[in-house]
């Protein structure tokens, strides 16, 4: 039985939104209110989709999951609170981020708040291996944003050192999405590998396709201005791309701008367009878009299995 | 069997530190050293070896849950390390700290990665309900926290509203530490109750007692400025009852000093000695830990169950 029809996609999504509109609240009210404003700012909510998915793709009810996928987009959701945390060095560049607001002291604490909420909840609600996934996930997401860190403004990064902060920092809560919803789906061992590798692969093209928007949008498309990553040094795909096909002088000027900041963003990114830095990240989201796909197999045929398909397919649509 | 000898508490508290020095490693080496970092900065490990005289006091083998205490000092470390992280308003003021050396971002992740990583730690290795205690002690002291943050300069606090927040913020983790000693050392839910209801009190009366020393001691004892607490404008229990005992030209001296800073600090807290804030403070922590002292009295006579008072006494010789 596969209970999740084409449409349901919809609705299920419509219930998720509904869900952080009435439903949800926490004892603290200020960490309640900080997470609706994250909210309303806007998101696709991926991840409790993938959960929900993933329950379907299982053969179960996914509407009776709809807490443990929320959890999925609370975890998400405090990460960016906690990433709008600045450093003195940040505020200097201009950064502006819900810190500004709230202070970077309450940040902290409606980000911990949040996270301890959630165990709280999983750990009294969700069977082994549940609440040991997702504490491993936000291990997986921390150590990710730390190699991050060490990596920024190395020109040296590989495209194997940038799989791997991506697959810890983006794709590893995907997994866990789609995993934790095959879990409480009742899936086989079989199928529950397969959904937690879709989501990986899903998560590491995601996060790809991100940084390809990051070049190529604009400030309205993505809600942050174009070219943010470099300005914060980071060594993104179409960096990487660009200069393994590029010439030293690429490097040498990259190489400047990481460190002195003395050109405009936008002409760095042109020249990184023009070495064929996005032509390279698209052949790249195409690949692990297939990989997604291809892990799919042994999920039974079905809506699920097509509405996940679909959500691996948007994201060739840059 | 209670197999606890005296002298042994002294060998339990050597086996945590060796632990900590020897055995404990994350998989990431920054929060490995910033933990490592924090503990050399001194502690007496109180949260864990209450943990394991709660062990004991069930008849239970401490040696082997060196584990799970060494989590109750950790996770307070954690909680250590995002205090350190500053507001731009702290950084005018000149507040050193962590933050200073490693930088807020690193701070926030090193602390989320170090609380992710006992999570994922006790939910592989110890059963319910000790995840889910955890969880939600953190998410009391988060609470606690925010709910002091919003108490600053706020000279109405109540005692009850102070209590309130160093139950919250303080004694939930030694609560919990007690808790999960005893249930890992099989207790019956009626030693459970009461070694919790012991940390609870003991916790309560800890932080009394810290703020007392806030007023009292110097740089080189407690390893910051006297006075501190009334520089971060924090409504301590020596002022909620100097304020009770004093006149209106206390409350207005008080009232202006949180607001503008406009009097050395060791004026304010010599007038807060004078008004009586300390010797009301003292008999405060002598009724916490009268009462920690008196939660005891389920728990079978022994070794366990003296170093545990002599716990309690300890506070009172400040």
């Amino acid at each position: 039985m596969n209970v999740l029809d084409v449409k349901e996609e919809v609705a299920l999504h419509a219930m998720v939104e509904d869900f952080f509109r009435s439903t949800f609240s926490t004892d603290n009210p200020i960490v309640t209110e900080a997470v609706k404003r994250m909210l309303a700012a806007g998101g696709k909510r991926l991840r409790p989709r993938l959960t929900l998915l993933a329950v379907a793709a299982a053969g179960a009810d996914p509407s009776r999951q709809l807490h443990l996928a929320a959890y999925m987009e609370l975890i998400h959701v405090a990460t960016l609170i906690h990433d709008d945390v600045v450093d003195r060095a940040d505020t200097r560049r201009g950064v502006n981020a819900t810190a500004v607001d709230y202070g970077n002291r309450v940040s902290v604490l409606a980000g911990d708040y949040l996270f301890a909420w959630i165990f709280k909840n999983v750990t009294a609600g969700y069977p082994a291996p549940i609440p040991h996934v997702l504490s491993a996930t936000l291990a997986d997401i921390c150590d990710g944003e730390v190699l991050q860190l060490r990596a920024l403004g190395n020109l040296d990064l590989t495209l194997e050192g940038y799989v791997e902060i991506a697959r810890k920092k983006t794709a590893s809560l995907f997994a866990a999405s789609a995993r934790c919803g095959a879990i409480a789906g009742g899936a086989t061992p079989a199928e529950i590998a397969a959904l937690a590798a879709f989501g990986e692969a899903f998560g590491i093209a995601f996060q790809m396709r991100d940084d390809l928007l990051d070049m190529t949008s604009d400030r309205d498309t993505v809600g942050k201005p174009v070219g943010n990553d470099l300005t914060e040094r980071k060594v993104t795909i179409p960096v990487i791309e660009a200069l393994r096909a590029g010439n030293s002088a690429l490097r040498a000027r990259l190489d400047r701008f990481y460190r002195d900041g003395d050109a405009a963003v936008a002409a760095i990114a042109a020249e990184i367009v023009q070495h064929g830095g996005l032509t390279a990240t698209h052949a790249a989201i195409a690949r692990y878009t297939e990989r997604a796909r291809a892990a799919l197999e042994p999920i039974r045929g079905g809506p699920a299995k097509e509405a996940l398909a679909a959500f691996a397919d948007a994201l060739l649509s840059a």
